[in-house]
């Protein structure tokens, strides 16, 4: 399994994603689920995956490859990130082509979702989810965030605390609660996390860092919280007409 | 879609569910899924269910003509909590027998997962999760426990602040925010909710009431632990090492 989840605000970007794969719980293993790109000044593009794993590196080989090949369309020329998006989804298409029959012949079914986010001089960031069949949405400021893999514990808070005008501070400290959650109820989501924050309008990364148990901050997050947790649930009143 | 969770506890068991079904998005209603079954002073058992309705109903409605046979297994014959799953799980057989494969050629899914708790005189209370197959688990002091439904949303808080040897109080709080962290998320899941609290040695029900949105105390509990998890958020240390 997977949990990785990216916030699109105001003043920027934030990504954080686990790295734990597995092929049954006997099978487990860290592989990076991150990748960033960048032309410092002119564009960022910061790409998470989650689902089969041949699939994904698949995807991020080809879009590496195409990056060389300056008579095709690729992340570095792309004029925007809806165009980013695009190159993104038709690259999963073209590994579909080769792989789903294959797979499927052995029962596996052809299973991707990413998050692709990032800006390119004359835009806004952007922040979009492609999906297994190259299809895409957009973050939008309704909803400023993106998760794939397993999402709904890391979810509620989330929702509860995270706004578009939200700082980079805030946005990151919430990934890492939200991350913390669900690797509390989901073993298949595991550290060492990668973090990368991208500051609006700077076009290069601000902090790309890896997260294992000793990073002092989130060991201070991961106590800090459940204790405070509880002590909000204790301060809540008791049913006393039971 | 559906939310029960119930929690075995030390002092006695407390039961919470939600009453929405729908069959896709355009046809949503409310049916109670709790039922429960006493002789005061003997024995009390209280079930949850969740998957297609048709199939609970028709669990349900088998358990209840079953009582007045008293040359077959009933709820109220058998001599301890055990074989009352055990007889949860054979109607659920029952009831696969009759249904599965017609519901199979309609591309319907024998879908159920229920929740059977209560305590017999002669034993603790106790608690089980019966599976569609008719197998089933218990709760134990290490987990005691048992979410069917939409169990996602809600399973962090109860796995932080839940153990055996909590209150009765503290459960049906722990329950009810668990629950609300739910219906936020998932609107499949919603009001009003059936609660039911059973004290341990009581063989009786301590509380049995419906809980809407007019409720002062879901209402007081819903609108504090909102605030209470912001400002708890907000007391975190900022990532000032970005």
């Amino acid at each position: 399994m997977t949990y990785c989840v990216a916030m699109r605000l105001e003043k920027g970007l934030v990504f954080l994603s686990d790295s734990r794969t597995n092929a049954g719980v006997d099978h487990i293993n860290t592989f990076r689920k991150m990748r960033v790109w960048q032309r410092p000044g002119e564009r960022v593009v910061v790409m998470c995956t989650s689902g089969n794993l041949s699939v994904s590196q698949s995807v991020v080989n080809i879009i590496s490859e195409r990056l060389a090949l300056t008579d095709s369309a690729n992340l570095f020329n792309a004029p925007n990130m809806f165009e980013v998006a695009r190159h993104v989804g038709d690259v999963v298409r073209e590994v579909h082509r080769r792989d789903a029959e294959a797979l499927r012949e052995f029962g596996v079914e052809f299973n991707a979702s990413l998050i692709v986010g990032g800006q390119i001089f004359g835009e806004a960031p952007r922040l979009f989810n492609v999906y297994a069949a190259g299809n895409f949405i957009e973050a939008t400021e309704d909803t400023p965030y993106i998760q794939i893999g397993e999402s709904k514990y890391g979810k509620p808070i989330i929702d509860r605390v995270l706004r578009y005008g939200s700082t980079l501070a805030d946005a990151t400290k919430c990934a890492l609660v939200s991350m913390d959650s669900t690797i509390r109820s989901n073993l298949s989501v595991g550290l060492p996390l990668d973090l990368c924050v991208i500051e609006r309008d700077a076009f290069t990364v601000k902090s790309h860092i890896s997260v294992n148990q000793d990073h002092a901050y989130y060991a201070q997050i991961r106590g800090q919280w459940g204790e405070r947790l509880r002590e909000a649930f204790a301060d809540l009143p008791n049913p006393d007409w039971l």
